[in-house]
Order: C-alpha cells, then sequence, then structure tokens
C-alpha cells in the first residue's frame, strides 16, 4: 500500500548481544553492516563466495544457496546476503564467516628521531585587550602576540576568533601547522591548552586499518588501535571494491573507511582520556598522517577509482593536497590538517612509500630491496641515489582467497604446521580452538614442510603415495591436513590442501621472486650487491624465513642482511607526523622511484615461468637449498 | 491542534502581481521580504521606524500603531510588520514604503590597464592519452601537458579528473587562478572552452550591491547590475543589523547579502547568454572580486560583527583570505575564489581600500584626499609614501536617515532644488512624479539655497520671517518646501524641512569637514598643498560641488583639483580581478594606511565645533564664500 511506513524489525546478533533496527526486508548482511560485525563477504553480497553463513532464528526469508551444504542447511545455516528479515530475529554468526579477533600487524618499529619537528606545534599568548589606541582587529592582534610572519589563517579560525580570543581574557592557545609554503594557524583555544597536542597516524589496510594516536609534543605514540576496514563486507580486495564503486559509486565505500577510523580514533581518545584521567576529546587531536595503497587513499578522499583497475591503470592522481579533516568526515578537529602520503602508480601507494621513509633506505649509500607481500606484492629497490618499484599481482593466496583451505590470520587459523614423518600433522591454531583453515604464514610452512617430506615434488604437485592423508579426487590429488572430526561442530568436510590450492601459491610465490628478479635485472643489480633485505608488512613478521626461503619466494641470501619492519606505512605515517625532515623526505622519495610496469613485460613472464618451481628453476641462485636431495627422491 | 499542518495563504503584491504562499500568522513584511520586494524597514521590522506602509484587501489581522495616521487609517493601510496573513490577500505598498526603481551609483569610471593579468587564465591543452608505458595519474598528466611547475590541485579539480579528461577524448581547459603563493587548478573543463572566461566585481554597500560581470580575457565590463542589500529589511544601517545579528546570529544577514549578490549575477549572466547567444552558465564565473565595508564582508563571510560595533570597534580580521565560492555560497563555480579587498579598522573597510586603488592616489608623489560619503565618511589622506584614514560617523542625514523630510534618491526624491525670491521652490524629482521626500543632493541644494536666500543663518536656524513657507510648531519652526495638495494621493502633510532636520544636516557635514581639517592637521598638511580632492561613492557624483562648498562640507580648494570617481569600490575590485599589478597594490595599500581614530579624539571635536556653521566659523577657510553678504543679512 502506497503511503504505509516500512516496518522496522529488531535483529539481535548472538553472542556479542548486539543490536540493531533495520527495516523490512533487509538482508543480514545489511544488518551486519549496521551493527558494526564484520562478516566475511569476499564476493561484496553477490552470494558468490558462500562466506557469509549465519544461523538466524525469527521470522526471515532465506533463499538457497549451492554455496551452503545439505547438513548446513539441516542445521539452519543460510547466507547473510542471501536472507532477508520480515520479523524480529536473532543471529548467530559462523565462526569462519565472522572477521573476528585476529592478528593484526600494528607494531611498527618504533623509532622517534632526535629532534621532533611535530607537523603541528602549539604557542600559548597572552594578549593585552584592544584599547581605543591599540585597535587590531582580533586576528591582527593575536598575529602580533605570536610574533612570528607569513601566518595563514583560514576563515573558521578567524569566525571563532571573536568569542575565543575574549573567554579567557584574552589568554589563547594557537596550533600552528606547518604547510609546504606557509604556516597555518588551524586553531585558536582559549586558554592554555598547550599540554594536549595529539596527532594520528593511520594506516588504511584493505584488510585493516590501524591507528597510532601520537602525542605531537614528544613523539611518542600513546596507544595503537585496529580494527578491520569496514568496507571488507563489499568485497574482500581492491579489485572487488572498484567493481563496487563502478556499479554504485564511491560513495558508500568512502564512508565505511572513514566510519573505521573515526571509531578506532575515538576509542583511543576515550581510553588515553580514562586512563590518565585528562581532559581529552577528538578536537585535541589536530594533525592526521595517512598511509594507504592507492586505491584505498583514492576511496577515503572521495576519488574515482575506476581507471586503476582498467588497463593502464591509471590513478587520478599520485598526490592528494593536504586536505582538511572536515573535508573528508575525519572525526577529529574540524580544522586539523589531513596529509595522504602520494603514491607512484596505481598499484604502489602511499604504504610504501611511508615504507621506504620508515626504513631509510632511501637514506643510504648500501644498496636495499624492500619486499611488502600483501594481496599485492610491492618491491622497492635501491638507495640514496635511485630506487626502481613495482607491483607484482600476487593474488591473495596468502591472505587466504584463491585457497580452498586459505584464511586470515585470525582465531581459528593454523599459523605454523609441522608434518611428521608418517604424514600427520602437527600444527598451532590462533586461539588455541580448532583449526578452521590456514592463514599466510601456515600455507607457507605448510607447503616447505610438504617438499621437505616428499610429498610434493618441485612442480608443488602432490606426488606422495595414495592413502590415509593423500586422496585423489575427481578434481586432482589432495593432502589431508586435519580430519572433520578434530575440527568443531560445523565443519563439513576435512581439512585439505589441493593440488589446485598448491599451484596458486606457487603462482604466487613465483611472482614475489620473479618480480624481486626482474627489478635486480633491469636495475643492472646482482644479488650479493644487496646489503639490506627489508621485510614490510603484517605477513613479514609472523613468517618463518627459513621456509620462505626453502620454497623459493625470498631470496637466498645471507640471513643477517634481512631485516623486519612490521608495518612500514604506520611507521612511516608516524615519523612524517613528527619530524620535518621526514615529512620533505616524502617528496624526494616520491621523485626518486621509477616504476616499472610489469604486467606485460616479457621479461617478467620469464622469470615468473622459470619460479614456478621450489625453490627455482636455477637451483644456483639457492644455494643453501637442500634441493639435490628432493631431486633425488623425485627420481625415485 | 498538536499535528495539524500549518495553513499556506497566497499573497499577492500590486501592482507587480508578484505571489508567494506563506503560513498563516506570517507578517506582511516577512511575505514581502520572500517575494524579493524590498520595502522600507529601517527599524528591522520593530514597529519603531513606521515605513513599511502597505495597503492590504482580505483576510489578515493588523495591530493599531501611532505611526499610521487617522487619515492611513481609513484609507486601510496598516504597517507590514504588525500585519499577519490570516487568509488569501492581495496588497498594495505605499509608494514610499517601497524601495523601488532609483539611481544607483553602478557605473566606476572604466579604466583597463594597458597590460591585464586577469587573476584566473583558461589554458587548452590535447594531452596524449594514457598507455602502459606512459601510465601518468590522470592529474600529473595534466600538469605535464600544462607545462607549468608549482600548480596545486585541490580535492574537488582532482575529483572531477577522470571523467573530464575522457570526455573530449583528453582535452580540458585549466582555468588557473593566481594565489599569493602558489598557481591553482582551480577547474578543469572537457573540450576548449577557453573562450569563456568570466570573473565578478562585487561591491557590497549597506544599501546597495553593485556587481559587474567582467570578461576576464579583455578585462572589458559586459554588463552591471545592482539591487538593494536584502539585508535592509533587517535594518537599514551597519548598527541595527549587527544589532540583528548580536540578538538573532549573523545567519540570516549572511544569506540575504548573499542572495542580493547571487540574484544579481544569475540575471546578468542569463542577459549576456540571451543577447550574445553564447552558452553561459554561472559555473563560468571563475572569480570574484568583493569589496564592502568591515560590517558587509564579516557577515558576507559570516564573521561575527559584535565588537565593530562596541568601543573600541573592534572587527574580527581586517583580513579575510582567499576563499572558495562553495565555502560562501556563492552561485559562480563552486571552485571559484573569492578575494575579499583588506579592511583598515572597523569602520574603513575594504571599499576605503577599493577607492584608493581605483584612484590611483597611492601611485603618485602629489598629496591627495579622498572622501567617500555614506552613513559614514571615509577620508583619506596621503600618496605614494605614506597615507592617514578615518572615518567619521555622518550619520545617514543624507542618506534619507534622521531627517523628517529625507529619503533615498529613488523614485519621488527631490534631488535638485531652487528657493525663488518668493521663497517658492522649483524643484526636480527623480521619475518625474510628485515628490514624495528629498535625497541626499537635494538636501545640500536645499540648506545651501535657505542659507543664500536668508531663510537660515550662519547656525542653519529658521531665521526667515513667519508666513506662507515658515511656520512656527511647538517642536520649532519649519520651512514648507511643498504643499500635501501637490504630494500625490496618500501625502498626510505638507512636505517640511524642520529646524531639527537642518541641525542634523548641519552635523553631518561638520562631522566631514571636521574630520578632513583634523587629518590634514594630524599629518601636518596645509589645504593648498592637495593637489587632487577625489569624490568616492554614490554620493558624490550627483552632487552640486559648488553647493557642497557653499554649505562648509567639502573644502574650498580651486574646482579643478575635484575629482569625481563614482563607484571607487566597485572600480578597485574590477581592476583587482583583472590586474596582477594592481592586485599587489591592494596589499601595500594596506600596509601603507595608518588609521586615526576620531571617536574619542579632543581635536576633532574641536574641529567638528567650529564646522557646525555655514561654511565654517573662520570663513578665511572659505574664501570664495558670499558668507560676508550673508553675515551682513542675518545681523538686519
Amino acid at each position: 500500500m502506497a503511503g504505509e511506513p516500512v516496518q522496522n524489525f529488531k535483529v539481535v546478533f548472538q553472542p556479542d548481544g548486539a543490536e540493531v533496527s533495520v527495516p523490512r526486508g533487509s538482508t543480514l548482511l545489511e544488518a551486519c553492516s549496521l551493527a558494526g560485525i564484520a562478516v566475511d563477504a569476499v564476493c561484496g553480497g553477490e552470494a558468490k563466495c558462500g562466506r557469509c553463513k549465519v544461523r538466524p532464528t525469527g521470522r526471515f526469508q532465506a533463499s538457497p544457496s549451492p554455496l551452503v551444504s545439505k547438513e548446513e542447511a539441516d542445521a539452519g545455516i543460510v547466507l547473510a546476503c542471501l536472507t532477508t528479515v520480515e520479523g524480529d530475529i536473532s543471529v548467530e554468526i559462523m565462526p569462519r564467516a565472522r572477521i573476528g579477533k585476529h592478528q593484526i600487524l600494528t607494531k611498527s618499529v618504533e623509532e622517534i628521531p632526535h629532534v621532533i619537528s611535530p607537523w603541528v606545534q602549539k604557542k600559548y599568548v597572552e594578549l593585552p585587550p584592544p584599547t581605543l589606541t591599540d585597535n587590531l582587529g582580533d586576528l591582527e592582534r593575536l598575529l602580533r602576540g605570536m610574533n612570528r610572519k607569513g601566518l595563514c589563517v583560514p576563515l573558521d579560525t578567524i569566525r571563532s576568533l571573536p568569542r575565543v580570543m575574549r573567554e579567557k581574557d584574552w589568554k589563547v592557545t594557537a596550533s600552528v601547522t606547518d604547510l609546504e609554503n606557509a604556516r597555518e594557524v588551524t586553531d585558536v583555544d582559549p586558554g592554555d591548552t598547550s599540554d594536549h597536542l595529539l596527532g594520528v597516524a593511520v594506516d588504511i589496510g584493505t584488510t585493516t586499518v590501524v591507528v597510532d594516536l601520537v602525542d605531537l609534543r614528544t613523539g611518542k605514540t600513546l596507544r595503537t588501535g585496529s580494527d578491520y576496514n569496514r568496507q571488507t563486507s563489499r568485497g574482500e580486495d581492491v579489485i572487488a571494491r572498484m567493481i563496487f564503486a563502478e556499479e554504485r559509486g564511491v560513495s558508500e565505500l568512502k564512508l565505511l573507511v572513514r566510519q573505521t577510523i573515526n571509531l578506532i580514533i575515538s576509542s583511543l581518545v576515550k581510553q588515553e582520556a580514562a586512563e590518565r584521567k585528562r581532559p581529552l576529546k577528538n578536537v585535541d587531536v589536530v594533525a592526521a598522517s595517512i598511509a594507504g595503497n592507492t586505491v584505498m587513499t583514492h576511496m577515503f578522499a572521495g576519488v574515482d577509482t575506476r581507471y586503476i583497475r582498467l588497463e593502464p591503470y591509471v590513478p587520478a592522481s599520485y598526490n592528494i593536497p593536504c586536505l582538511k579533516a572536515v573535508e573528508v568526515g575525519l572525526g577529529i578537529n574540524p580544522a586539523a590538517r589531513v596529509r595522504l602520503f602520494p603514491a607512484r602508480a596505481g598499484y604502489v601507494g602511499g604504504d610504501v612509500v611511508a615504507d621506504v621513509l620508515a626504513s631509510g633506505m632511501h637514506l643510504t649509500e648500501e644498496l636495499s630491496m624492500l619486499i611488502d607481500v600483501g594481496t599485492n606484492g610491492e618491491i622497492v629497490l635501491g638507495g640514496k641515489d635511485w630506487m626502481t618499484t613495482c607491483s607484482c599481482s600476487a593474488g591473495p593466496a596468502f591472505e587466504g582467497g584463491e585457497v580452498s583451505c586459505g584464511m586470515r590470520a585470525m582465531e581459528g587459523a593454523i599459523d605454523k604446521i609441522r608434518i611428521n614423518d608418517d604424514w600427520t600433522t602437527t600444527y598451532h591454531v590462533i586461539g588455541d580452538g580448532p583449526p578452521t583453515g590456514i592463514c599466510g604464514s601456515g600455507l607457507i610452512d605448510l607447503i616447505a614442510e610438504m617438499y621437505s617430506k616428499g610429498v610434493v615434488d618441485r612442480k608443488a604437485r602432490i606426488r606422495g603415495q595414495e592413502g590415509d592423508r593423500i586422496q585423489a579426487t575427481d578434481s586432482g590429488a589432495q593432502f589431508v591436513i586435519e580430519r572433520k572430526e578434530k575440527m568443531g561442530e560445523y565443519a563439513r568436510a576435512d581439512l585439505v590442501v589441493t593440488d589446485a590450492d598448491l599451484q596458486n601459491l606457487l603462482r604466487t610465490k613465483a611472482a614475489i621472486y620473479g618480480a624481486c628478479s626482474v627489478l635486480m635485472k633491469k636495475s643492472d643489480v646482482e644479488w650479493d650487491s644487496i646489503s639490506n633485505l627489508i621485510v614490510a608488512g603484517g605477513f613479514g613478521s609472523h613468517l618463518d624465513l627459513e621456509r620462505a626461503i626453502l620454497m623459493g619466494m625470498f631470496p637466498d641470501i645471507p640471513r643477517e642482511k634481512y631485516r623486519f619492519i612490521g608495518n612500514g606505512a604506520l611507521g612511516g605515517a608516524r615519523l612524517a607526523l613528527i619530524s620535518a625532515k621526514k615529512r620533505k623526505e616524502v617528496s624526494s622519495i616520491f621523485e626518486k622511484m621509477t616504476y616499472i610496469e610489469l604486467s606485460t613485460d616479457t621479461q617478467f613472464y620469464d622469470e615468473f615461468s622459470s619460479s614456478l618451481f621450489i625453490p627455482h628453476t636455477d637451483l644456483a641462485r639457492f644455494p643453501s637449498h637442500p634441493a639435490q636431495t628432493n631431486h633425488q627422491r623425485e627420481q625415485k
């Protein structure tokens, strides 16, 4: 009936107890998003990935899906994206669907420069009140009192002056931000507030957003917080999100990533205020330094990403100008400046520039290589005088995508595994419960173990004898990691790795190693001239380096040359917040970097193909490798 | 009854035919404002001035007012501010209440510099499409194609690039604005739009807003438009408006002045498009240069004016930074930059700085004095090396305020008058209808004529013999200018000038001449060293100079030294739009000017008191004056 108001129903999530009210006909996936519950939906809610499994009770309408097994359906399990709310309901989210507590790499190596020169500084001044003979305008009085030339002042600050300057009897504190060509009086507070001076460094990851709350007076991180990027429910990787943006506009994704950041900031400020009993508020945060890949920073700024996805992969801009918090809906002081790290290409983003800044590789004569492995691998080679960079579409294999048993490094994921001589397995599960899948570092362990125990050959094909652990199926061989019975209530099958999975993993490692090799060749550099091999990103920190080298993903160079810098994007963002020297270095890094496009490079395909072996076609490149032994075993 | 919808009624204005729909209980003054009909309401709708007289028919509720005579009440005349709408009605606006067609001084002396360097320039470029080997970001591709360094680009421009650059196959036109420290790519259009490049120069007067639509390619004004400042209904002068803002916030006044400007701009663009058959739109206007007094520019920018009104008369800021149209709700290209002339004091505004710019007095070694007479008189003295300036609260006498027969220079106003030997009058009425009052230039004529014919003495007291034209009343003598019978249908009394009126006029002229004198003395300058006496503003252009000198308002110096520059504020605003040199001169004028506060200056009060004579106590200052003769006559 026209004009009849839409009915709202209550959806309660278990065991959280979170409750939202949604209009009749909303999908459960939409309800999850509204409740702020991150649910795995790689396909963006298109009923294609089959991951968003939930068990509702109450009035709902579920469409059937081949991605839900008969057993699951019998147990009342449905896909959240195919189920609409028709009355008040209670929803249990299946463990694998929930993007829950997990290992987020938040820590960067905290390095505070000797001399800190924060992006924003505060100056407290006591001004003489105006008289008929000294009747300067409020602004001009302030500027005279600050005794600094060349200050620019935005309209909002001017608007606040008549009230602010008189509120505490002409005693005020000005926040001055160091812009490229000028200094800006970003904000003026009544009285002396110079003991509060906060900034945030933000790493916008495709999966995870991490924020450091930084005391700009000392340069120290007060606390760190993180959360899943709420965009995840609209597609797991950047490609899915760009497609979502093309179809429905960038606006929703823009709001979701901003919401993610804002919630983290609010919670950090609240915690800090509560624990230190200081009257801190979000408006005390007067600067934000943000690093992210090109797609993430475009989306954050509300810029169209369409042409990053399509050949020749062109972003709207490498540089996003220095913004204001209010312009980008950041829940800090509205006048606070927001600085985004410049990107070098559509797939070499500001996060890589921040990695370089954090690594310091741009300051030394020594030759360094930096590898940041995520869904894409980004590699930077060079030093003080030059740098080359490239990106390889590694694929999401190490992040749980395109691998049947793969999952993110979260509760239930196997992150370490050993294959015993009888081919049974011993493993560690994040959260110590039953396993539900294997995360990136676990997969590297797995492939390296399978290779050393002779389960797979140098081409990662399952070659071991069929039996208890090795099974033949219509789609090829598979290796049983764990039996269904040991995998908790909802496991519908054994945890296995298939031939297809292994080939995906092999392609991923080949892409990374191949990209490293081709960057070396194009820059005319030999492996032994590399002094530092810097591994950045979440993947690097949980990695068993020996096994990564064993499978041929990372180069076989002396282990002491390896350095793990953790979350370099966050570390770089923080450095830019507290050091003028580092802020200047950002543009010099950007200018120094030469981008090499690999997507149509024949040399890359040669290197890639040669890397589709464990560890590599050319064994000479992996001198410390026990390949010969395995090779012999393979001959048997 | 709660929840019952508010009923709307139709109000039709006669003879315009304008029609608006307003909720029951709205006042007719609110209905006028909604219909865009400017009605005189000096008091801001407080039922104190008695000017907003209308004659409604239909259902309404009018409260009685002593300001409506019995005859008027019998004729159905009421105050619009005291009358509420209770049904559909038709409203006739009384001639004197209507702020109608009138002489607005729009014209400035149009002077186009030899070399024009518009604030915004357009550059058309044809760019190579991106390829895998040339995959710069859209922005970087544009900047390379423009071949200009140091361009900054706001986020909104970046957001538009992916669409705009592909729309006409990588052919685009960029609008580049010359900011103080950088050049900004303010806008990018698809295709070649370099033949449209418009800017607006705006003079925000307290009473009138004037806009020049300027072709930035040639520097020529295409057309000029003006309208009453819609703020007028909230108070006639700046003081009344500041009080309104204090009581109800600056927001409404901000919106009214922006609305006034926007309507003029839209109409100018439409006319230009229609007459020249060019597809011009408001977005083709890519720059705005605005001059106004300090209160007007504060209100336009939404800045609190409270402390300008109170001693020591302090504005929030002399300088408002370069804004964006979208920030201040200007209906032109949202990214267009908006430049406001800096003010020198609470009562020496950007309009005076623009006057100086237009006059060129800051460029010459010769000594000049500039006088801009409005509600306040502003005076600038000096030249290339120094300038002093002051403001005197002249009062609105010459603008029709505080004088019983006074009115603005609009239809029905006597603007020229002679007193015949028999003390009857001969006069000219604007619009050639019956007179309803006398405007500023008419009042100067009147006082000078009354003095020369011996109707008043040197103290402007009515001294002529009582009779047909001179009448004694309880509140003093009055001179009859015209009989009620000759003044049209609604005249309720003879048109007279009273002793009190004449004293108000005398004080006004004394304030102006006194301010000129004290500025001379404080700068240690004699009258004969003045080479140029520049008169700016609407008042100046309709003025009979001889009579203004005769009454002692302007100095008695050789007439060839006088120069009338018309609307200097508008002229200055236009120059800043088209010349980089002039834009730079603005800040040098601002820095050169020393402001002298007269409000508590004893020297000013001495000079003011000595000027309360026709022409002055010290007759030696007016050598060409026939004062001696009058003086003799007075003795009789």
